[in-house]
């Protein structure tokens, strides 16, 4: 088993770059927050006797030689990256489960046959840098390299600038990596383990995920001296839209998930009816075909509204995640693995997009899962116990050796 | 009669200062632009045989002496600064019909009795700097220097930097400047001259006008793992007030408007439900009465929609400009000049708030509307004809030179 003591404390170490008053994580991909958490991880993988490099994405991989040089590593992993009020524990957890894992090895001594990794995909949130998981992304042949690194911020600095800028660029070119299998680490985010009083769910498989940017076209007008009758107001039209756009989720409850997470109106004067409002859409359901309906339902919906509005509208998709399952022997490890333990578990369908998505293309990859409170995510207020973290590190450990002796 | 040529070349060239490719006018108070525009309308006016002076808030005042030097100045004018998508007309005809009739005296050699004066008044939009009529305000008693002066843009700029910047701050005291009347000439932002046919507005009032912001605040949560009975979405509740706002507006029809310029949601990530959103609200009547209804039918229907969305609501009144009665002899000065001139005329109440609306609390005052395409303005495609402008510009010239006898 891995030393929880030693993890909470790299947890509670980790948690500073970029701490916020409030408890929680601000630390965007490749700002220099995420520069010195970067710097943190090398040094100390360096110090459990690891050699750290980059591929030409950022990504950041630990290596811990194994006894035969002719296998290649078995991965573990997560991102460093968080939203702008994001969490400690948010794929931190599945770095530092790796980390606890060399540790442990390190320590005991023990060595494996495949060399281990422990690797930081770059900018998985999507916060800074859209669509999420863009350079594991690339590592499983979702992305090109050159669409990633062209992504802008909101202030349009590129990806690419602010990997050369950190020093980041290594001489691996992303996606030339052979790896055994891959294992995530990570906390649930949702509700389901804590509800069930479970410690551990066994991941099979990851929901499908689409995003829209929807922007609406009315007519500027005068605040003071437009008679209401005669305006093409495409605030109105959008808040009528967002109501809309929640009902699509409504009508595929439970499963169905639907969200509006950025609104813009121009020309932003408070006396001045909007002309322009744009606003993204998130879609997501375990099953594509569902998942395909929602599109269409929600399409249409868009059409509707606009016409009953008199104001345009384009809908254009920016992201499409499809549902992914497991690779059956890597889920079986976790599985065996939390029985040996003596952990409670469940299987379980992940809501959020993870590294272990895209890196599923190109490497057998299964998840641990752990409770969070209250299933709370992508807010300062999240919050895992050290019993839990210290049981899904337990799990990864035991996957991991699994997957060696294979 | 003005110089209508001279008026029209004169709306030409101002509209070049901050120009748009859509034939519209991005000319922010303060800016670099605004700078440029008030440095032609000094030499303009310097030309003419006037002194250009300004006084603490930036407030520009282009002097033509009289033959009594114991009178109080006849001011006319309005203000050079435009919404972010603006037109060519709002403000800058008021200020330019002041320039035309300078003009007209200059070259007929025609001396009046009292100084007559034209305004330039800063950040009169309230776009760049709220609320609208800032510097006006400060002039009419409404704001103190203080407030003005510490008015921030959107990056955080303060009006009185931007003063220093320009150069702009004179040694007068703002208010410190007596005046025997106040004529300000604009077009009317509004449809109702255009269809019934008239060219001159004959301006009695103007309606009273509220400011608010609402800030909405639920719980951010992830946007693939929250379920959606579990979710307190801002944005969700604050579409559901947008609805309710508008609906105000019905409520109150035909005279009851209600306006949302501006809204923001945060964090402001795609896969992160809103946590807090903000929205300002802009309510107008003409009577106050009625405006003080719809006031409390706003802050009931706030309430409710956040206790039935589980969310929390503050609104914070931000700008209350109360409806006013124009001087009964200024507005006859207008009347009969329109009457004199020929021009189709009607009594109409001002939607849009205007530099009259303070100055008349301490100057006796009036306006002049003309007409403009489809009542269409606080937009680039704002348009009046130079019949219109001329019109106007001749009934602004007579009722200065009626004042002037007085
Ligand atoms: N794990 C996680 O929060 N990833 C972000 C991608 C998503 O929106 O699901
Ligand atoms: N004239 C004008 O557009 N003024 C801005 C103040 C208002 O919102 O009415």
């Amino acid at each position: 088993t891995v030393n929880g003591q030693a993890l909470w404390h790299d947890l509670v170490t980790t948690a500073a770059f970029g701490g916020t008053e409030k408890g929680g994580v601000c630390r965007l991909a490749l700002t220099d927050e995420d520069q010195q958490v970067r710097a943190w991880f090398e040094q100390t993988c360096t110090a459990l006797g690891c050699t750290v490099s980059y591929d030409s994405m950022g990504n950041q991989f630990a290596r811990r030689p194994g006894t035969r040089s002719d296998l290649p590593p078995i991965m573990m992993g997560s991102h460093l990256d968080t939203q702008v009020t994001g969490g400690r524990f948010d794929g931190i957890l599945g770095v530092l489960g790796g980390v606890a894992v060399l540790r442990t090895l390190h320590d005991k001594g023990i060595s494996t046959n495949h060399p281990l990794e422990v690797v930081n995909w770059t900018n998985e949130e999507g916060a800074r840098f859209t669509p999420p998981m863009l350079a594991s992304g690339v590592f499983g042949g979702a992305f090109t390299e050159e669409f990633a690194g062209s992504r802008a911020d909101a202030a349009g600095i590129t990806l690419r600038h602010e990997l050369e800028r950190g020093g980041f660029v290594g001489a691996e070119k992303c996606g030339q990596h052979p790896a055994a299998a891959y294992f995530e680490l990570h906390i649930e985010q949702g509700p389901v383990l804590e509800a069930e009083e479970r410690t551990i769910g066994v991941v099979t498989g990851v929901q499908g995920m689409r995003w829209y940017e929807v922007s609406v076209r009315g007519r500027s007008a005068h605040a003071g001296t437009t008679p209401m009758p005669m305006r093409k107001d495409a605030l109105l039209a959008a808040a009528r839209m967002i109501e809309q756009v929640n009902a699509v989720a409504q009508a595929h409850a439970p499963d169905g998930l639907s969200t509006i997470g950025i609104i813009t109106a121009l020309p932003a004067s408070s006396n001045v009816v909007p002309r322009e409002v744009r606003f993204t859409v998130d879609l997501r359901n375990p099953s594509e075909p569902v998942l395909q309906a929602m599109e269409e339902d929600f399409l249409q919906r868009m059409q509707d509204c606009a016409q009953a509005n008199d104001v345009q509208v384009t809908v254009t998709p920016t992201w499409n995640s499809p549902a992914v399952h497991f690779d059956p022997r890597c889920i079986a490890s976790v599985e065996e693995s939390t029985k040996e333990l003596g952990y409670t578990m469940r299987d379980i369908v992940s809501g959020a997009g993870h590294d272990a998505v895209y890196v599923s293309r190109v490497v057998p990859t299964a998840m641990v899962f752990v409770p969070c409170l209250h299933g709370i995510s992508h807010n300062e207020a999240e919050s895992a116990t050290p019993e839990d973290v210290t049981a899904g590190s337990n799990v990864l450990l035991h996957a991991v050796l699994k997957a060696d002796q294979v």
